[in-house]
């Protein structure tokens, strides 16, 4: 096990109806005029944008509304929240939403206090101060309520690019399941293959004797095995819903990858499908994780076996690991096409002959990607051929 | 899964010699002057206290020193810590040791910003303020150097009470494996069982659909499994106590037991062995555990079944279930027993005949203990003889 640091100071408040406290936690964590950040139509449209204003007002809290945030979430509209916020002296910001909201939102909070471009924090300079943070959460998925990370795409040559700094890590999180019934089936799915990737990143690593974080990664992964199908076909199945919410948080939040090198050579190329198609971060993780995996399987056999047997059940071939191994990485992909997810190319509606533009906007050179196995980019375009 | 909230706010410093960073630390967390609390002669023999020392002349950072903290901390030297506290203006009180230490420390620093008797604290008033507290740990058991908690023996009448609150969330801890190579074999034992314990009294619950913190409770319950006979029997194996050090912080800070109800029975139940005998609490908790277990086996057989499986690698009897139950209780002991634990009262020096004292000590009357199954005093009575 590596040294390591680890700090989760988010103030979690789970459960039915939360949201309605909204009010009082700003108040508690200090804001006194919030930027409220959101998405499209659906928040207004289901009422919970008004119950969260209901919830302000009751605390006397002012507060502008910047909405608008699209999934993969644009530098444009971050611009434009920095400018709010400096202009109207704003202390605290709240996104109400998923993943992309709550990453634009930490990108505004991080923008408001810097006096350079944004963009700075994407290309590099890590995050040392930002407007507290804190998120209503509405897709299980990409674990940002709980991460000091957060994904930008740069409108400027469509760069997807991620910063991180734990001034980003939000004071509070509402985590609400029953906000998560009304998401179309496609889009949790794509978030459940979000948060399994989360674990995976993690899970595949050469750092030894990390028996704490492998055994919590796959109990997080066996939670997502069981309580997927049910979430998806019984949309308003509180049980499944909430554990696989949580299980979200818990993926990315770090408590299942300290001390142990993480890979993200897959994230990586997922966000340049993502950038260049703008496809669904979960669908393309879909097309992508199988694809890494039989690509690097033969570096570290018996980890892949593990992974066969404790998170997919497997019988153990103890004359061939090797076929318990595959059989884990086919067992995988079968998952993702259970749940309706795309695995390879042509159903993300991405093409063979634009891997050499995906492979160039990695911008490699002769730096690599990812632990577990350094990638070149002639590693990179194999992988992405057996994706096609 | 029931509504929670959830914080763990502290910086966790995790690894090979991390307590050089101490005073860096307290720096960073505001301390200017340190009330450095300790135990016996062990952490000054180590050298241990002198590098902690060292660390904080480093940052210019002045300390008063208070040793002497016993196994089943006492009230007589908390109520001397404040003392030392209000007279000295102590802002910080830094940890070196156990979970008695911290305890000790959490007791002194909530009740440095109190004007009644600290023990309110451990009759049922919240912790609401505390100085601030960090902690540098020698012995994985308690979880205390995460937790929200602390307990306390109060030498009039030798009660053992527990007192709670966020504010007694230690700001820091620094967890470096090495530190508890030193310890007796006997003392690592007690302190893996008493991190299970932390497990066990939230896995065992009557609340559904607690699929991820099941899930997550089992995972560091096989990680003790594999790592325990490691620790005991190569002392110095960093990997082996790397394991159990994390494990045991995340046993107790309550990530794995969010959302569902939790027992604390035989906790209760073992805080009158110790108080009575002062023996060690995890000793105490190994007689005690499996004897309610027995006991309670009955109230959801399905639960025990699971725990057989999935935990102690047992095959499921489909058709007498209840085999499989208590094959899991079995093998649950003579893991026990096999880590060099006390299972029966005579291997503790608890005697039978003082079984109505321990029952009369916890004050139930009318009222019950646990949740799992809600004990009442005849039926505490039943599980101490179980443990004769």
């Amino acid at each position: 096990m590596n040294n390591f640091n680890f700090y989760s100071p988010t103030y979690f408040i789970f459960g039915k109806g939360r949201e309605n406290e909204a009010g009082k936690y700003v108040k508690r964590f200090g804001g006194t005029k919030v930027l409220l950040h959101f998405g499209g139509s659906s928040a207004i449209k289901s009422g919970l944008l008004d119950r969260v204003k209901n919830s302000l007002n009751g605390e006397d809290i002012s507060f502008v509304e910047l909405g608008g945030v699209m999934p993969n979430p644009r530098s444009g509209l971050v611009y434009k929240g920095i400018d709010i916020c400096k202009k109207e002296s704003i202390d605290f910001v709240l996104a109400v939403g998923g993943g992309s909201v709550i990453d634009s939102a930490k990108a505004i909070a991080a923008g408001a206090l810097y006096e350079g471009d944004f963009w700075d924090f994407y290309t590099g300079k890590k995050v040392e101060k930002a407007l507290p943070v804190a998120t209503i959460l509405t897709i299980a998925a990409a674990g940002s309520e709980g991460s000091s990370s957060t994904v930008i795409t740069h409108e400027n040559g469509m760069l997807k690019r991620s910063a991180e700094g734990n001034a980003l890590r939000p004071v509070f999180s509402i985590l609400n399941p029953e906000l998560t019934f009304t998401l179309p089936a496609y889009q949790t799915a794509c978030g459940i293959t979000d948060m399994m990737a989360h674990v995976l990143e993690r899970y595949f690593t050469n750092t030894q004797e990390v028996e704490i974080t492998d055994r919590l990664c796959e109990g997080i992964l066996l939670t997502i095995i069981k309580e997927a199908p049910v979430a998806i076909s019984e949309p308003t199945s509180y049980g499944a819903h909430a554990n696989i919410m949580w299980a979200g948080m818990v993926a990315h939040n770090d408590i299942c990858g300290v001390g142990r090198e993480q890979d993200w050579a897959t994230h990586q190329m997922e966000h340049e499908l993502s950038a260049l198609y703008d496809v669904a971060h979960g669908a393309g993780l879909a097309v992508m994780f199988p694809a890494w995996m039989k690509f690097v399987m033969n570096h570290d056999v018996m980890r892949f076996a593990q992974f066969a047997v404790r998170v997919w059940g497997c019988e153990m071939d103890f004359q061939h690991p090797e076929t318990t191994a595959k059989e884990g990485i086919a067992k995988f992909e079968q998952f993702l096409i259970s749940i309706g997810m795309p695995v390879r190319f042509a159903e993300l509606g991405a093409k063979a002959e634009d891997i050499p533009t995906l492979v160039k906007n990695m911008r490699l050179g002769n730096h690599t990607v990812g632990s577990f196995v350094k990638l070149t980019e002639k590693d990179v375009t194999e992988i992405y051929k057996l994706a096609v």
